[in-house]
């Protein structure tokens, strides 16, 4: 399905619009001199979520695609199961409401109670039976990730029109197919970002097993229980890693790579998946306008 | 009480220890080109907190601070109140429990129900009186940021020992007072590093309206929120801005000022707190080691 069509142009299935007015807000202030400056900002806005009469959570959002998001969030919170079957999803724009709903009815009034609070960009509630799914997930041994690969990945990416360049302060995830970034979700959450594309990967009934997941944000031990989740084998961020993030990769043989940034990575986990197929020396580094994190780890 | 000591021997009366073997872990991979390499990560593991008898959240901290963490949390959550009186703060650090006895019973069922997935690095839950409380809150007018107070704060934040020049992948915010820096607190989660800071002026007695809020994330909502919650008239950032989080700070009339790194920043509200007593130019700009985050969107 990576080449059955070009909707954005460049290259992308799906990713989030930096020319949708809703995304982004001109704001005015002044600058260390005290002169006006008027500079973007993302936007950001509740979207209340129910499951059929069940209201579950209200996310703070950028606000596009909500029918991706509030599957996307369903089905990693164990909400929605693979074999459910989704009748209609009802976005009401002036209200701020998203509605999933089922042929299975459900209720997760005693979920509600056990919450655990996670890390880092995290979406703050993990319920308890999502890591009893994840110690019995099983992620595709076969599947592999070339360094060319990596390095072309990170390349489109950063080079990607996004609202990170038109007005910075958001998260990106990226799902990819060998050399070829596929959907890009952008949000002020990055759990936010890995939901909707969680949901598009439903919807569209795409398979997990010969992906590439890549994002912004940290590996902290939630993006991994996401990824693995997700059934996705391999997970690429330009940040760095929590050490329970590294343990749960590796227990769950996932592949994590860490402070991809131009021509370095550090891999933790699952590196045998890995095929050194690129000189790093002859790969483009990164330009100053893409680096959003420090660097200085990677020159140690 | 900023000249009272200097108990960690470079200014500051309290910052997370990055030569805590706790906090941090040496880990074994492999680098982009195959090569072995040890590098250090953060820590992060699950705290779970009782509020007397209730469990009231569990989550995912370094693990430095618990009492400052479990007090904090509670305050921010509007679940302990300033006239609360705490009796005591248990912690097991074999069953990563913390428990915070009040005299005053509490009983959080019903709050516990209502919950609001806050943005960005946020802790996920923010119980509804908390807006009201919000709403409730007056800021210092007198208060002011001298942009050398600024310019000094930065500088000292950006070159303090920290886990961050460490390991990485980490946040930190600032509890500042004038040009000094006076508690800096790391965590992979911003909100745990808020709260820690939360919970040390809570009972330490700290007065509020003379102190200076720094963050190395993004200035969303909820930081906006938890700032005036704090008391703290003055929030700065030197990462980006959400349209939502200046427009809390705009009703509020707290100071927002983000992208602050090296000579730059840009305010967005409160800006008649800003004293203009430095010339820019002869603000030190930032080493690159620094820098976490890019500098592209000040630079347009």
């Amino acid at each position: 399905m990576a080449s059955s069509s070009d909707p954005t142009g460049d290259g992308f299935l799906l990713r989030s619009d930096p020319s949708d007015p809703r995304l982004s807000a001109e704001v005015a202030g002044i600058d260390q001199t005290g002169a006006p400056v008027a500079t973007r900002v993302v936007t950001e806005k509740p979207l209340t979520l129910f499951l059929n009469r069940q209201e579950i959570v209200t996310m703070m959002t950028i606000g596009d695609h909500p029918d991706l998001l509030a599957v996307g969030y369903l089905l990693n919170q164990n909400m929605l199961r693979p074999d459910d079957e989704i009748t209609a999803i009802d976005h009401d724009e002036e209200l701020d409401v998203v509605v999933v709903r089922t042929t299975r009815e459900t209720d997760y009034e005693a979920k509600l109670q056990k919450k655990v609070r996670t890390s880092g960009c995290a979406q703050g509630t993990v319920f308890g039976d999502v890591m009893a799914s994840f110690e019995g997930a099983a992620l595709a041994s076969e599947a592999r990730l070339r360094t060319s690969w990596l390095y072309a990945l990170t390349h489109r990416i950063n080079t990607a029109p996004s609202l990170y360049l038109e007005a910075g302060a958001i998260h990106g995830c990226v799902l990819c197919q060998g050399d070829r970034p596929l959907v890009y979700m952008e949000d002020v959450g990055r759990h936010n970002a890995v939901d909707k594309i969680a949901g598009w990967m439903f919807l569209n009934v795409v398979p997990a097993a010969d992906k590439i997941f890549y994002t912004t944000g940290r590996l902290t031990s939630e993006m991994v229980i996401k990824t693995v989740m997700m059934g996705i084998p391999i997970l690429v961020s330009r940040s760095g890693f929590t050490a329970w993030g590294v343990e749960l990769a590796r227990q769950a043989g996932l592949t994590l790579i860490g402070r991809a940034r131009g021509r370095r990575f550090v891999a933790l986990a699952g590196q045998e998946r890995i095929v050194f197929d690129s000189d790093p020396d002859a790969a483009p580094d990164e330009a100053p306008r893409h680096r959003r994190k420090s660097a200085r780890k990677d020159e140690a």
